[in-house]
């Protein structure tokens, strides 16, 4: 995908169904045009549009309708306008499909939009939960009929559901790879003796251009390297770049995973806290000598909250001033359901330091063990040994099969169905707490990625009803379980994409339950 | 497949062809069918067959004639006879087709059967170079005709050709394997969320199995631990037991990867002399404190010698006397070319000191990326510990395809076909080397494996004959760029099965008149 910034789309056919209509109908028909222009790659991201003047001119329109779909598409997140650059289009696409069907006032659960308290050591209750608890009936008790949940699997977070999978196009391009190659043919680089250890070439290619168009990060091939998922990844960079002693920052609370590989690593690893806006990159500042700093910047595993864009630039500027590397975990970047997601931090990297981390483990299957990492020239060369000698891992077939169903548009399209998939499920436990636990809960980091956080009543137990979920069936995490030094209200960190809607309502009912017993019967 | 000591063949069907023939004929006739009943698993490894009075008496022949079958099968390695405790059949089957094609007194190579020379620092005249070289016409000028080689695959050790994957097989399992599950299908373990770390249970089963039957190793599949590869089982191995420091033994000369991944963990990496028995076993009682010992017995990297049974009985007593792990590296361990091979050393294994490391990568095809380790107990849980730490790597489809594969017979047969084809790429070599450069060279380590080594004349420079190899297109490894503290007489390590036949002649042409050079013309 093209990527020039002064690409004007003069040739942009004029829209069939623009004749008779009223000017607001219009409006919709150039936006709709403009928009499918822009989805189907038409437009390329970055690209200039022709200006309101040029169009309503050259369609026949009045010059405010045209202003007025211009308008309409920067709400949705599909272009940027800039006083006196004109209208482009956006560098990362919203997610079309949600943002077309969600309305602009999409306010889903119950959340102030921050975080209940702060993280500083602290006792406070929750800000949004309303107060103390309200009395509640009893909930329905579990419909007999719901689909019977499936042991363990309820709210696991960071795990995509295999079953979304297009099982029909993954198994052609399988074949197709099969045909292509069996690892003797060099045609596309993928000799099995000298395939690259850094991947397929042809999967870089497809990667690149994903992360060109979908994360704002505009990256060549030779920048991919094609790990086993984002565990991989954080390996290869910490024994790449850690001696032991050295310093890395977390955020806290934190994936126990990341913690643990740089432990591994034999640094010494440092808790920063996270708020409504992020890592607090005003504590950065206090740890100049640190190698590095890992952070979730598009939704803050467990706390769901993106960074903000006044703290990306913080933290990047940290990083350069002290030289300390910067791993961002995009681990379900793919999935906002906003109209307009921030690019990935790595799309601002302008001076080198940012190690970007994805994986198709958590948009595909988990079975899959294909990720991939953005690494800035200084290392890829230790990767690139590193990954030779420890053995180079993603099966050539599957790295086939996976460049192939990127380029012919399945990926885009699964994602779109996830994303939808996903979002019904998030409502429908939403709907089921708002239904049966009214008053008790609040949500945060509803908007993205795999779980939000469910912020209980301030004198809540959060391990104890994890326990009283267990003997449900129900797999609940405690945000508490995942916090260092600092202090949470209590709350569960609830992962909905493993569910089937039917599993998700019956669960989220079970849930409710929870929340807002029946009350005690008098002894 | 049943490992029963004392099974009982007692309802073997009388062979149809028994009728009218002569004596020898008949014998052959019930070798035949026996070697078949053994193959096809009628006859379970290590089960005890009919006495050869009882077969005699029951199939109305001779007992002499029974008796000279029974020796037959067991000069090829089918069954083993111990005074007064019967005929079994071989814990180890040797390869069938190999063993039934080539003759009892095979003799591929010019060798002597040793090294020549001693892996001491000797300067020392290789012994079997049959002295000086002999003046020799100058080869046929390289057919025209024949197919290009392709740069840089010739020669190449370690390396399997993937164009031998019975690709509608291998197709067949992979579809199955989509079918049965998808990742979200719980039925074989598999679930995406919950398949353990150490790898598909069906996969385990089936490699359990075959190692039972093929490399004498009695193990469940949970003993079995899947991995990316040999390199990966190493880089896990040295990361769960070495601490900086430790010293780690390897062969010398070595296979360089395993020396890289043992001073990547921060290792002491101390060389131990081979000679034509294998790893010096005397040389290591000066290491007493030692963590490990890499060893290849099957077919030693580079050297081609196989650890002989005296030896193999020394290593595991001092690894048992000094509490060190042995990691065998069985990379090539399919390819034994001759009747009767040698199990494992970790078959021997009474106090669990040896970590088995295999691959699917050389004996199926490079980009598959499946391997497999068999730990010890006491290693078990920390290598599951690392694993999940550091990801799952293999992927779940190939997984499962690899054990369909295995489990429906493709894989033996895959191996009958490689086995076969590999032998006759090294007779094409072997062939051009004595018609066109007779008396200049002597192989040895030829009777198995991916390689063998070439030595050249004690005056010869293998190093300045592998630079102007690589004119011709030829890629050739002198053996002394794998020697640490070792001298040896110049050789050349070759390997041949990455080559197609018309390959084998013509690099073999080739490197025959890279050894045998027309004479200089007159000034």
């Amino acid at each position: 995908m093209t990527r020039g910034k002064t690409a004007v789309a003069l040739d942009l056919p004029r829209p069939a169904a623009l004749t008779a209509e009223t000017p607001q109908a219009k409006g919709a028909t150039i936006a709709a045009a403009l928009r499918a222009a822009i989805v189907d790659g038409l437009l390329a991201c970055g690209s200039r549009l022709p200006s309101s003047r040029t169009l309503a001119t050259r369609w026949g329109v009045a010059r405010g309708t045209v202003e007025a779909s211009f308008d309409r598409l920067r709400a949705e997140g599909y272009v940027v306008r800039v006083q006196g650059a004109g209208t482009r289009v956006s560098a990362v696409l919203p997610d079309d499909c949600v943002a077309a069907s969600a309305p602009p006032d999409h306010a889903p659960a119950q959340s102030s939009g921050g975080i209940p308290g702060t993280c500083v050591p602290a006792q406070r209750a929750p800000s949004s939960a309303a107060g103390a608890p309200t009395a509640c009936a009893s909930p329905a008790a579990a419909d007999a009929h719901e689909p019977a949940v499936r042991a363990g699997v309820p709210f696991v977070a960071r795990l995509a559901d295999a079953a979304l999978l297009p099982r029909a196009a993954w198994r052609r391009h399988l074949l197709a790879g099969l045909r292509a190659g069996d690892g003797s043919d060099a045609a596309d680089g993928a000799d099995a003796g000298s395939a690259p250890v850094q991947g397929l070439p042809a999967l870089r290619r497809q990667i690149a251009r994903y992360l060109g168009a979908h994360r704002g990060i505009a990256c060549t091939p030779d920048d991919v390297i094609v790990t086993t998922g984002i565990r991989h990844a954080l390996d290869l960079f910490a024994r790449v770049t850690l001696r032991p002693g050295a310093t890395v920052l977390v955020e806290d609370p934190c994936y126990p995973g990341a913690r643990q590989l740089f432990a591994l690593a034999g640094a010494e690893v440092v808790d920063v806290p996270v708020d409504r806006d992020g890592i607090d990159t005003d504590a950065l500042t206090a740890h100049a000598g640190a190698a590095a700093v890992y952070v979730t910047p598009a939704h803050q595993s467990p706390l769901g909250v993106t960074l903000t864009p006044a703290r990306r630039r913080a933290l990047l500027d940290w990083a350069h001033a002290t030289d300390a590397w910067i791993v961002e975990d995009d681990y379900d970047g793919e999935f906002s359901y906003l109209a307009a997601p921030l690019p990935a931090l790595k799309a601002l990297d302008a001076h080198g330091r940012v190690v970007y981390c994805g994986s198709f483990n958590k948009s595909l299957f988990s079975g899959l063990r294909i990720g991939f990492m953005v690494a800035p020239p200084a290392l890829r060369a230790a990767l690139a040994a590193l990954l030779q000698l420890t053995g180079r891992a993603a099966g050539l077939h599957e790295q086939r099969a996976l460049a192939g169903f990127i380029e012919a548009g399945d990926f885009a399209r699964h994602l779109r169905t996830s994303r939808q998939a996903y979002l019904q499920r998030r409502d429908a436990i939403l709907d089921q707490l708002r239904r049966h636990a009214p008053g008790r809960w609040a949500a945060t980091g509803e908007h993205a990625g795999f779980h939000f956080v469910l912020w209980l009543a301030p004198d809540a137990d959060a391990a104890d009803l994890a326990r009283r979920g267990a003997a449900l069936g129900l797999r609940l995490q405690p945000l508490g379980a995942l916090c260092r030094t600092v202090r949470l209200p209590p709350a569960l960190v609830i992962g909905y994409t493993a569910l089937t809607p039917a599993q998700a309502r019956h669960a989220g009912r079970l849930l409710a339950q929870l929340l807002a017993p029946a009350p005690a019967a008098v002894p």
